[in-house]
C-alpha cells in the first residue's frame, strides 16, 4: 500500500509536553507504525499546499490525517482535493482531533462536534468483533491517559461502530466508526491526543495497521459527473 | 406545521412547456398540495437572498426545495444557513433535480451525481412499506412521463430506502431516501421534472404530505458547538 | 393506542427484594406509566398461553415485554405469533432481560448475548437527540442502581442507537436500539432490573411513553406470502 | 479458503430443463467457479444430515447455499448449526431461491418473502461500486433469462445494497445485499434460477468469487454465551 500521512505539525514542534511523547514528531511516529510492507510518505502544513496535490492523492491508497489547532490553515482547495479523492476511491483515516478537520467535515456534512476534556482514563470496547479493523484486538483494553471525547458526537449514522469508548469521568463515545463515501472508505478513530503516548500502544498500532488495510481501495474511478445515456431498452419509452 | 417552499422559479417563468404544466408556478403547485392544516410560505431566487434568513428558518418546521438550472445562483451563505438549520432540527425535503442543490450536497458530503434522460416512463415501488412516508401509498404506481434518474446515485448509505424507481429504458434508482443529519431529517424524492405533471398526481401528493409530517422536528436546538465540561464522576480520573 | 404488557410475573410474586420495589407487580407498574390516553391490558405466564392469541395481537398497537428467568416457559407458538404480528406491523418494546426472550431472538436472528453484573451504577447518554424516543430526555441522566449490561451485545446493526449506557464498573452498552422488521418497529431498552426502581424514574417513564408512540403501527398488513403476479409491462419479456 | 457448497440437488437430478443447463449438477457448476485457489467440497440433501455437522462447519470458511423446492427437508437442527456457525464467524452466501431456506430465515428474523415470475429478462446495476463484491463488475449487465424476484422483499435493512435488479416486466429488486450477523458475514444474491445458465455467466462468476473472498472470516469464536465478569474498575460501584 501507498500511505500518505498528514500531520499539521505544530504542537509537536513547539510544546515540550508533546515533544516529550513524540520527540520524532507525530507523522514520523505514525510512519513507523505503518511502514512495514508499505510505501509511506509524510507531509505537514510546512509543505507548500500541505504537500498535497491531485497527482499525489492519485498515487495514494490511504491517507492518514492528524491535526488539532490549525485546521483553518489547511486551504479549502486542499480539503476539497482530499474529499474528491475519497469519493474516487482513496481511503481516509482521520485521527482524534481531526474530527474538526476540513476534509472530514466536508465528507460528513454535519458539525462533527462533541464534548471533550483533557487528561482522562479511557477503556475501549470492541462492538463489531468480526470487523477487519478489530482483527487481533482484545475485547477491551485501557488507555491510562487520553483526552475524553464524549457524546453527542454529531456525525451521520455510521456504517459500523467498531469501537466504543468508556471514560472514567462518566462519558461514552463512538470511538471507532466507518463510513462509505463514493468509492472510498473513511475510518474515524478517537484516541491520539498529542500529550498521550497513544500511538506507542501496541493495540492502537494494530488498529492503525488494520485500518490502513481495510481502507485501501477496491477500485478507483471518477464518479464525479452526471451522465446522460441513451435508453438501454430499444423502443422502451 | 410551518412549511417553507423554495423554488428557483426560472423555467416555470420562461419556458412554455413548463408553464403548460405549472401555469401557477411550481412553488404554488407545491403550496396547494401542502396548505391544508399548515402555514405555507414560498420563496424564490427573485427574493433577496433567496428569501431565506436564519430568523425565517428558525420559524420553519420543514423546508421543501425545488431547483434545477440555477443552483449556482444560491449564495453559499444561504446554503450554509439551510444546512445549519437542518443540523438544528429543521426538516428538509429535496425534490428531483435538487439532488445537485448546494444545501443537499453540503449535507451529503458526496458528489450526488447520477445518470439521467428526459422523457421516461417510471414505475415506483414501495420498499419500506411500514415507513410513515409510505402511508397510504400503493405497493407500486406509474408515472407516465418523468425524467429518468438512474444508478449509480452517489449518496451516503441512506437510513431508509422508502421507494425504488423502475424506468422503461432499463434503469433503476433509489427514488425516495431518508437521512438523519444532526437533529434534523432529510428526505430526497426523485420525481418532479418540470415538464411532467408529477406534482398533480394524487399519490405523489400523498407522499409529499407524508414527507412533511415525517420531517417535522422532534426537537430544535443548537448542537453546533464543542463543549468542555467538568467530569461527572467525582475523583474519577 | 392499544397497549398490551406481558410480564412473566415470577420474581415479582415470590422475591421480597422485587416485591419491595414493585409491590403491585411489574406489569401494573408499566401499565401505570402507559395508561394515560391509551387502552392498556396486561398478561402474564399465569394466563393460558401467556394470554396471547392472534386475535389479541391483531387488536394491539404496541406490545411491551418484560421477562427474565422463565423465557423457556413461553411456548414457541406464542413467540412465533408475536414475531408474525411485528412483521405485520405491531410495535414491540422489549425491556431489559427480555434480550433473551424468544420473540426478540426470533426477530434478531442473533444470539442476543451480552455481559452482565448486578448492582451497578449507570449513566445513560442520548446518542440520537433528534429521535422521537429521545424527546424530552436530557442529554444524560443517572440510574443509581441498575444491572450492568455490557458489550459485546450480539445484535444485528440497529437502525438507530438512541441511548448508550456508561457503567461505573468500566463497561459501555448500546442501551436503546431500534430495528424495523417487516411492517413493524422494535425498540430494545436495557434498563429495568427487577430489584431497581427503574420504572419509577420519571425520565425512564418519558422514554417508555415515547417508545410506545414511536412503535405504533403506520400500517398493518399481511406480507407473509410470496406472490406470483403477471408482468406489469405488456409484451415486456 | 475452504468452501462448502450445499445444493438440495432435486430438480437438477430429475427435470430435463434443468439437466440441460446444469448437466453436471448445480453444486458442481458452483464448485467449478470457486475451485481456483480454494478447497471446495459439496454436499446435498442425499447426504446424511445434509452432509453438515458442527465439525465440518468449523472447518469451513464460506458456505454457499442453493435450494428451491425442498427447504422443508433440511432438518431444523442443521439450519441451527449453520446459523450458529455464521454467528461464530463463518461466511454464508445464499443464492436465489435460498431466500426461503431455513438458515437464511433464521438469520434474518423476517418472512423473506417477495414476488416472483419465471422467464424474465433482468438487468443488474451496481449500487455500491466501491464494495469488494462489485470488484471488476461493469456498472450494469444483462441476464437474458432469469426468474423475476420483485419488491417488497421482506428483509431487515441490509448493511449494503451492492446490486439492484431491473426486470423487463416492470419490477425492481435489491438483488445483492449484505448483512453482518455475529462474527459472520452473509451475502444474499438473487440470480441463479435452475433453468437459466446464470452460473455460467462470466460476470456472475466474478461476483461469486468476490463474495467468497468478502465473506471469509476475519476471526472465529464463540460469542454464544452470557458472561458475568467482575467490575474492571476497583471500587467503582
Amino acid at each position: 500500500m501507498r500511505i500518505l500521512i498528514f500531520n499539521e505539525h505544530k504542537q509537536d514542534k513547539t510544546e515540550a509536553a508533546v515533544r516529550a511523547v513524540y520527540p520524532n514528531f507525530i507523522h514520523n511516529a505514525l510512519a513507523d507504525v505503518l511502514k512495514d510492507g508499505n510505501t509511506v510518505k509524510t507531509v505537514t502544513l510546512d509543505d507548500e499546499n500541505c504537500g498535497i496535490t491531485k497527482e499525489i492523492l492519485d498515487q495514494t491508497d490511504v491517507l492518514f490525517w492528524w491535526a488539532h489547532i490549525a485546521h483553518h490553515e489547511v486551504p479549502d482547495a486542499v480539503a476539497e482535493l482530499v474529499r474528491d479523492a475519497v469519493l474516487g476511491g482513496m481511503g481516509l483515516v482521520v485521527l482524534h482531533s481531526g474530527h474538526m478537520a476540513k476534509p472530514f467535515k466536508l465528507l460528513m456534512g454535519t458539525a462533527c462536534t462533541l464534548r471533550w476534556r483533557e487528561g482522562s482514563r479511557e477503556r475501549i470496547w470492541v462492538t463489531s468483533p468480526g470487523h477487519p479493523i478489530a482483527k487481533g484486538v482484545p475485547e477491551q483494553f485501557e488507555l491510562a491517559q487520553e483526552e475524553m471525547y464524549g457524546e453527542y458526537f454529531d456525525i451521520p449514522t455510521p456504517d459500523d461502530i467498531v469501537f466504543m469508548g468508556w471514560f472514567a469521568g462518566g462519558e461514552v463515545f463512538r470511538s471507532g466508526v466507518t463510513f462509505r463515501r463514493g468509492l472510498g472508505k473513511v475510518f474515524y478513530f478517537q484516541p491520539g491526543h498529542e500529550t498521550s503516548p497513544t500511538f506507542h500502544h501496541p493495540v492502537i498500532q494494530t488498529i492503525l495497521r488494520n485500518a490502513a488495510e481495510w481502507a485501501a481501495p477496491t477500485c478507483r474511478g471518477n464518479i464525479l459527473y452526471c451522465s446522460n445515456p441513451a435508453p438501454l431498452e430499444t423502443g422502451a419509452e
